[in-house]
């Protein structure tokens, strides 16, 4: 699988391509930082970013997007011009069917480092060492990239096998429904025939359909 | 000129288009509001948004595209999207070369109504009147929208001439330190001429000189 990771910014944007092999391989392909200067116009920016990324796409043609999510309450006077180079990122990858996943900062660091708090410099040691580079990627918005690729292609596999589990639980959950309503409409029915069949007047009989409801009531009551 | 306003969103974006004539005559051709759902992905919503401002480009060929600025402090559970569509339709502006300018919500409410802090009716109101609606613009998107354009049209034309003045302004400054520049040179010359002829000993000279001196350093000094 090659999955493509993105650190979104205007000044800074870094775009990484990893491509990952079965257990926990990854090697890096590709990696590359996009600049924008501040005297253009925000639109001009975007322009830009969105110009590499898309080219990136058609030239790398990745089987994933990994951006990394950006947090209002983080440096607010850059917040907005990150959010909004990354959406340009992840617009261009909807426009060619490519699914976009999105990881936080502490995410990522957990993913490569194994705590969601480690600083640039253990970033760029761990993944510097975990794709076997000869020196560590420079500036750190191509080892966030890259990370962002690495984090996504461990935690995808997870993902995928939690939602499968999800997914089998649920299926579970619907069948034994199921069978609880029709148990509960085979007792009704067998009730109401035992009650007609006595002329409606056998106490023993509806006491015992009324029972076999009260228990079918339980059995629905149970959650799991 | 036609002015294209965009009250950005990812549940709903208002689009709107107006004719300006000279004067403050302004007339709405268009207005519409793109809407998305909250359960598509963020990238599939940015898409949505690109796709039908893009088209309204094609079509209605603005000459400017006035967008809302988003600040980070409003509504954060919302900024970052709202910010995200700005920045695609932004984008899709500068794709085209149209150039694309931000106004803040109180810059459009003081612009149509008076006073920064209008609220939603007395926007919707004004907005009706000014344009001659025969009825007010519904959703409030589309109102802000069509506000947007009429904010920046009657904006512009003052922005241009703040700009032409400050251009004056410099050209000015520019003049008269070339002066005061020239004026000094040549009074440092005089001086040492006056010097040499003197076999540097003439010690009235001298002192004209440094008075000619420190009066061009006065001059240099003024600032305005």
């Amino acid at each position: 699988m090659r999955v493509m990771g993105v650190d979104p910014g205007l000044t800074r944007c870094g775009l990484a391509l990893i491509e990952t092999a079965p257990g926990r391989a990854v090697t890096a392909l590709d990696v590359d930082v996009v600049r924008t200067s501040a005297d253009e116009p925000l639109e001009r920016r975007l322009r830009a970013v969105h110009e590499v990324a898309d080219e990136w796409m058609a030239v790398h043609r990745p089987d994933v997007v990994a951006i990394e999510r950006v947090f209002a309450q983080n440096q607010v006077s850059t917040a907005m011009g990150t959010a909004q180079a990354a959406g340009v990122v992840a617009m261009a990858a909807a426009y060619r069917d490519i699914p976009v996943a999105f990881h936080t900062p502490s995410e990522v660091k957990a993913a490569v480092t194994g705590s969601g708090r480690a600083d640039k410099k253990q970033m760029t040691l761990m993944i510097t060492r975990i794709l076997g580079l000869q020196k560590p990627p420079s500036p750190a918005d191509a080892a966030d990239a890259l990370a962002l690729a690495v984090c996504h292609s461990w935690r995808a596999p997870m993902q995928g096998r939690v939602a499968a589990l999800d997914a089998q639980v649920s299926r579970s959950r619907a069948g034994f429904q199921a069978k609880v309503v029709k148990g509960r409409a085979a007792a009704a029915t067998e009730a109401a025939d035992a009650g007609r069949a006595r002329g409606g007047t056998g106490s023993a009989d509806q006491e015992r359909a009324r029972a076999a409801a009260r228990a079918m009531a339980r059995t629905k009551g149970v959650r799991w």
